[in-house]
């Protein structure tokens, strides 16, 4: 009998290839030592999101789905993406149109960037959306828009789609009418959750979505303003979080949603964090640096921040207030334990 | 040797009592199938207070503590207590007066009821008191009152002194000086926290009472007539509850606040259970039957409710609306698991 | 016309009183800087429970409820109390005894002082005792207990009924035979939930009380001895809380459970807190100083601590551990904020 | 002047996507009705494995890293992924080697496959591992690998590296030694946690991963062995999840880790869930049918289960158990609200 002779390591590379191994010895780069992301960071100027909304009403048709146009991350290779875990799109309706009902397990927001007369209807109540409002569309409800107004109305929509792919917790239904009937009053989450510090005590159910759909901007604006002597965060500054007024947490348990002032002549320290987000600009002008590129911003640009981007916000104008608008995946991060933050 | 005899009963008896046992057979009484409250339904009729408060002011000073009248429970033997758990107060404060400071660990709050231009001063921050606000001032906080007005200023008190002392948890200490120096903007706290469902993201600390100290009779009010279409609770109507911004849960750790509407001519359904109850009545008249005893109340009038009383409220005007301010222990109870509730 | 003349003290004063009012300037004595509890240390020494347990079978029969002999708090006045908010007795059973079946709102456990064969059923498990072992009843499970074996046996019951009376909050209900039948295996719940740090998956519903049911003295006395090279607290050494295991709280949600390796030569640092407890001496002999009081125990004894009590406990052997297991109302204060704790 | 003519969709699209947009009419077909796993299921056989980690130890050395030999999922073109969110591996190590410490973001664990006196050492803990246990490496805590004994030790690693690279969330650090110095006796944490319902009090800390970091095989059979009457899980049988003693979560934030006792002739029902897993088999033989496709397996296989997939486990023989250990990423899906199951 013959002694078996030892395995090279030709061979032995060869053997755990053709099974579907491979050596960690094999990866050492894919374990890098801070995240770096393929997304970047890139803006979408005002202008062009104008010249987008008025051009889409006249060449696209709102169809069987939606006439919204997402922001592709330049660095994400056609992915469906404007970070690695966000998308955002831009939603354009016009007067007596109507988008068709469907559910999808990925969370929505809509921020509303022009026009009166419009609604999201989610769950068979209708939200009316007015400039600056949030609309929150949770995870598996149904939800049709409508117009009934005069004026062409434009938001940006905010999903978690590329989390939810990734995650293979997809699913989507088509309603089996054009709209979900009318069940309820509209705005009643507003009236029944929108109230500081008051809760309805009859109502017992806590979902992980905030059951309050509609944040107006009137309201949002009026916190900025009462804070606005405040210090607030040295990298955020007067940076406020929508939440569900059942739990005090982030409005959606995936996604969260922010309002931050800048104020005339500020400008925010640097600083960079585990997590991504997309900014749409509510009002002023500014600039963000991002790892060393400035993104100029003006009212109704959109711009997006990738995971670990060392950035800084400043606010140049003597006398305009700056307000950004933001969704971010800082739920899942901190959900996690993933969230890491360093000053600069 | 003689065999010891065996003990008797009387022997037996006569051994335990005298070295602090006694038989369970001895105490079955105790153990009652329901509760069985020494409180009694009691109201303090509006002009009563009225009177109270106009005298008050002639009779006796503010001196070193607090022109606080307390409202004993007639069935409490002279206990300090107006629930077995709770003691409301009705406080006076006259033109230039302050009440000095000091802290305790009971739980306060104040509603107050009438006159303009007072404060209470929470660690160091000026809230200031109209009708219908609810202030909260939570344990072991610092506090004064001051009224810088022209009106004399009366609320309602209502603290969790008997639980404090039944708990053997009792803590109070007299500030050095007259009152704290002001180290935040009159209703910061307000400006900071006040804002339905926007939490500032760079306060990061959370206790258990909620870091909003004013909850203004202007949003309560708009909040019930809000929620005036729902159909609320068949026992409580529309009965909301003042929550801690950062947590939805109760403001306060060991006692609820709640406003309640009733609507003309509603007659809510009769129920029990168990925590006790203070009511004060903050607009309408109606009548609230206790265990089959009417309390008729009109505004103003202040009301007392034992654990596991049969209690129905009912509103007979046909046009104008009764708003019921009240606090409880629920939020002890419940923390305990002995929260009960059964319809009649 | 004539003017009114002003209120005098002594009528204002005569005034409130006949309605049920004092001032605030009459009850002054009752905010104490600190807790002044009227319960006071006391101890029950291991002979005399043991000469209890032994005359007490021959005294009186365990009828149609328990032979139960409650410690009575010499400060309490007669109340049915151990502590303010606790109360502990001494259980026992002979052989062949039924304790029919109730059940009521306080929450109860069962520590084993001696003898094999007995069980306590808990909504239809039997739960067999041995000495040391620490069996759960809570608040509203339906009980008896039965002795199948040959020996007396005896255990300490542990129960927050003036808690539960203070709330009002008493239900009390003999069950319609004597005994509930059994529906579930002998110590089911051990083998449900009795791994450490394993649940089972498809046990979906959580209540506030824990569902293992028995903590044995094996698994106790195996986990001191794994901690006893732990520093543990100064002040209470290598002090375990029995907890429930799925959510890693306390076992109960009003009452806490400790188990306490004092060893050989130890002697902690004297505290006090909020908070009173009950103990029972499991193993050994040792001293605890209650406000300057020697408490001298040794196996057996039961002796109890009142609130904000500056106490420390020493183990003066040289060779052998002592072993005290406790109950106490931390659960209670921590929920309400009300828990403090200082060092001498 | 003339009128501008309307943009035309060619034109519009030409401009949207040379800017980075799509139109969401251009995407429909990525939200799909449910999820559409791209990773397969597939199982790499015990005599597979077994030759693997025979072979590694002639023809790879330990070096810098691990001899790690990662499985890759056959429908992840070549992606560092098992399943969509988790990465397993066998790992390797002869007596004598020492793999050096490190840390990272993604969080790990071991299932050991054979061979003692090894050990995992966390921020300076050596854990010692025997066939059969669960050891725990949180995200971010130093860690190295040492073999003392004569064995060839080998575990299957399970890490959410695809998870933490998705959400950009990557950190990894060399330790500056070749080890971490020992700072803590060896299976420490074992001793402070791991008694069932036992929490020492004096450990105040709580962070989202358990601090016990040794779960022993012994524990885990004797757990499944005493749950072996129950009913169970119709699909997952008698599963059981390793918690974190101090909330009674899953053990990782965002991995969970589970036993399974298939009994003799068990046949479970088939169902469906969001959310991935990797088996290793610890005991037994069985067949897992995925989407129809029947994977069979013996002691020591490793197979994994892609999201959404109809699955059914079954154990055909007449008198052995089967035991299956598993890693999967319920804890996310849960976190984000989106764990959604079917039964056939």
């Amino acid at each position: 009998m013959i002694a078996e002779a030892p395995t090279t390591a030709e061979a032995f590379h060869e053997l755990i290839h053709s099974n579907y191994m491979y050596g960690l010895w094999e990866l050492a780069g894919q374990m890098t030592d801070h995240p770096h992301p393929k997304a970047v960071a890139h803006i979408w100027p005002a202008d062009l999101i104008q010249r987008v909304v008025k051009d889409s009403g006249e060449a696209v048709p709102v169809g069987e789905e939606r006439r919204a146009m997402q922001l592709f991350n330049p660095g994400l290779e056609g992915r469906w993406a404007t970070t690695n875990t966000l998308v955002a799109a831009v939603q354009v309706l016009l007067p007596g149109e109507v988008a068709r009902a469907h559910r999808h397990t990925p969370t929505a927001i809509r921020f509303i960037m022009q026009g009166s007369g419009a609604y999201t209807k989610v769950d068979g109540e209708r939200v009316y959306m007015e400039p600056g409002d949030l609309i929150l569309t949770p995870s598996w409800g149904w939800h049709d828009h409508g117009n009934e107004g005069k004026d062409t109305v434009a938001w940006m929509d905010g999903l978690d789609v590329p989390l939810v792919l990734t995650l293979d917790a997809i699913f989507f239904q088509m309603y089996e009418q054009r709209q979900v009937p009318d069940s309820r009053p509209a705005n009643a989450s507003r009236q029944l959750h929108g109230h500081a510090a008051l809760n309805p005590t009859w109502v017992k159910e806590k979902a992980g979505a905030s059951p309050l759909l509609l944040y107006s901007w009137a309201q949002t604006h009026a916190a900025l303003m009462g804070m606005r002597d405040e210090a607030g965060s040295p990298h955020d500054g007067v940076a406020l979080e929508y939440t569900n007024p059942q739990t005090g947490r982030s409005a959606l348990p995936s996604m969260g949603c922010w309002a931050q002032l800048i104020r005339p002549g500020e400008r925010l320290k640097a600083h960079r964090h585990t997590g991504s987000a997309v900014y749409y600009v509510a009002q002023g002008n500014g600039v963000t640096v991002v790892d060393g590129k400035p993104l100029d911003w003006t009212k109704g640009s959109i711009f997006t921040l990738p995971a670990w981007a060392l950035h800084e916000h400043a606010n140049p104008s003597a006398s305009e207030d700056a307000i950004l608008f933001s969704i971010n995946d800082f739920p899942t991060l901190q959900a996690l334990g993933l969230y890491k933050e360093e000053a600069a």
